[in-house]
């Protein structure tokens, strides 16, 4: 009911100032808000969604749009996982897409060589480096983990493919031993390393310390991966952009593990309000609402209302105050212009929280005419008519056009 | 399907071990992440959502068991938006509800008078700044500005009510003309500025920035409103509690202008993590989904699949290596406890990603007894099955208890 087109009850004025920051006026060496890349994990963090079954035809279908979209490499689930992840694993490293093709594999030779097998461009290995990982899950120390990770980044390299070395549960893991692993892996020639909040507990201060301290450590690229378990997996990847990160993990509505990770949509928010240019030349932003909704429908969910940009309440405007200065100038309530997406704002002016400036130009768009003060009048009667029960736009164009008919009569 | 009860799939082991953030080590001596209060706002910006139209009833409900749950103040529309907004305001004034009931008025003095009027134990006077709503909102430059702000506050505390006082927009407001207004209305006795991230652009080392600048410019306490239109709110109003601020303003599920700000749920899933005696004390945790759900049902909205803590899938393990280690020692993948909010872990046994562990403790729950080596087997047969369609618990538990019968009837 709130994102309806601008010939019903919306209203479009012209969008011409500038938008900008005045806090990022501070130039920031580190940066790299303007020249990031985007690894799309919803066929494989995506696919650990509680809800997610992906079929080969899916598969393909999102691989595709994601491509269409521009993310620059697509990330599938382990060919180790079953056999049909293997064969799904081949066909979409065969469908000669724009975006690479990776897979996520455990740190293993066996699992590595089945990746290589596949034809992927690149092979994203994971091993858990926190004390907790060590005790409970594979119970290495890290003496042996490095041995393991420098023979398996060797033969991925010597099978011509791209290789990342990533720490799992990274936050949690001993800063001095991480470091030591990731300048061990860099020296033999991994392409990218990847830090990993795999529980979500990291805050942006956290990861811009830890991303920072890496980026003198190694210089290869720097891929990130947050969990959302405490709301802060979007604003941890623009942190870790800032810090010095290359590369982001999405997913499409950040389906993944528990409640997922940074979602594509979130990210394009983000990044579009502070590197517009760099965000609009690379990716299709149109096409973000169709990519959402293939996926939701997959995985048999709804889009939050609340979702960044796609929610059907991002673009809405309703208290009487904002309104009106919306009216004068959308950048005034909106960071987001909703036209670079193809989406559309939305002028809510039917409840008691509306104002006299609102109505004003809902009569104007009925091509009703009325004085100001007979506009004040019209706007007490529909914030009482409101103040009892919901009004829907068509209510308050009864209201409106009843009243102009009085004003007629009257005359 | 996948919130389900211990009995039907869940395992559920003990949480023994301790859950820590390494990063978090050094003291900060400006933070207040263990010691800040919260400024409920779903019956004000939670009454600017598109969908929310609160009557009388609906209202005590909500303020009664926001109360309840330990919110410090609880902020309503103001009594000048419409007749039955000043009524619901002197109504729930009078209630003697534990929360202090505060109303949110622009810095008027008819509009302060309104508000005294309905006998609230606060004012939160707002007025925009930023160079956008000066030239497209309310036209008055700086002077004027501060000359009715002084006028206002004068005017609130001689009628004996706490006084906040914020600017709107604070992050594209100019940072000098900002900090000359904080530090007037200081003196002037206020009991809290407001830092407001209107619009959604802010990002978290801008916030940190600016509330670190603030904090030393004025003495009294510091409330932030963050909008969450680029999925930064959570994560900002944790680094403004860093950074020194006092009060964070939220509303159930976010719910306000646009989509939203800072969601009370995730704002306690950000805060237990790292100050979890200070949030359990102070917040009745398992009464949240109830809040949650009363709120949505209001709304007419559905709880976002991803919501932290609340989300149908913010506790479920799916994938083999995850459920392995969970199984081990919870603390492993999880950085909340479930328990603490009164929800249940789910370890999602029925997909090809799963492990032979995560069938074997499947195996363990049923009561039937199999060697490692017979799990192992039993779990590549799952794993085909799940390579062809979606498997239920049932379904999976009718393949284990076949494969069960089969080794008996080889004996």
């Amino acid at each position: 009911m709130c994102s309806e087109p601008a010939s019903n009850g919306s209203v479009q004025p012209p969008r011409t100032a500038p938008r900008s920051n005045p806090y990022q006026s501070v130039g920031d060496f580190l940066s790299n808000t303007n020249r990031f890349q985007i690894i799309e994990s919803t066929l494989r963090e995506g696919e650990q969604f509680a809800n997610a079954f992906f079929n080969t035809e899916t598969k393909i279908k999102i691989a595709t749009a994601l491509s269409d979209f521009g993310v620059e490499y697509i990330e599938l689930t382990s060919p180790a996982a079953s056999e049909q992840s293997r064969l799904d694993c081949e066909a979409i490293a065969k469908l000669g897409l724009k975006a690479k093709i990776l897979t996520h594999t455990r740190c293993t030779l066996e699992d590595a060589k089945l990746a290589c097998d596949c034809g992927v461009h690149g092979v994203d290995v994971v091993i858990g480096t926190s004390s907790f990982l060590r005790e409970h899950s594979h119970g290495k120390d890290m003496v042996a983990i490095t041995k393991q990770a420098l023979e398996v980044i060797e033969y991925i390299k010597s099978r011509g493919c791209e290789v990342r070395f990533s720490s799992e549960d990274s936050f949690r893991s001993d800063l001095v031993d991480l470091l030591q692993l990731y300048r061990a892996v860099d020296k033999a020639g991994v392409n990218r390393v990847g830090v990993a909040d795999t529980v979500g507990c990291a805050t942006p201060r956290q990861v811009y310390d830890l991303v920072r301290t890496l980026r003198g450590v190694v210089s290869t690229d720097i891929e990130t991966h947050f969990h959302n378990d405490t709301g802060c997996a979007i604003a941890n990847a623009h942190a870790a952009l800032e810090a010095g990160a290359t590369h982001i993990d999405t997913s499409v509505l950040g389906i993944g593990e528990r409640n997922g990770i940074t979602p594509l949509g979130g990210l394009m928010a983000r990044m579009i309000v502070g590197s517009r240019d760099y965000v609009t030349s690379r990716y299709k932003l149109h096409k973000l609402k169709e990519i959402e909704d293939l996926v939701a429908e997959s995985v048999q969910v709804n889009i939050p209302f609340n979702s960044p940009i796609t929610g059907t309440c991002a673009f809405t405007h309703k208290a009487g105050i904002h309104a009106k200065a919306i009216l004068n100038e959308p950048s005034t309530y909106e960071i987001i212009d909703p036209a670079d997406f193809g989406m559309s704002r939305y002028i809510h002016v039917t409840s008691r929280l509306t104002g006299w400036n609102a109505i004003r130009s809902r009569v104007e768009q009925l091509g009703l005419r009325m004085t100001d003060e007979q506009v004040k009048l019209l706007t007490s009667k529909i914030k009482a008519m409101a103040d009892i029960r919901p009004l829907a736009i068509d209510d308050t164009d009864s209201i409106i056009r009843s009243f102009h008919l009085e004003l007629q009569e009257d005359k």
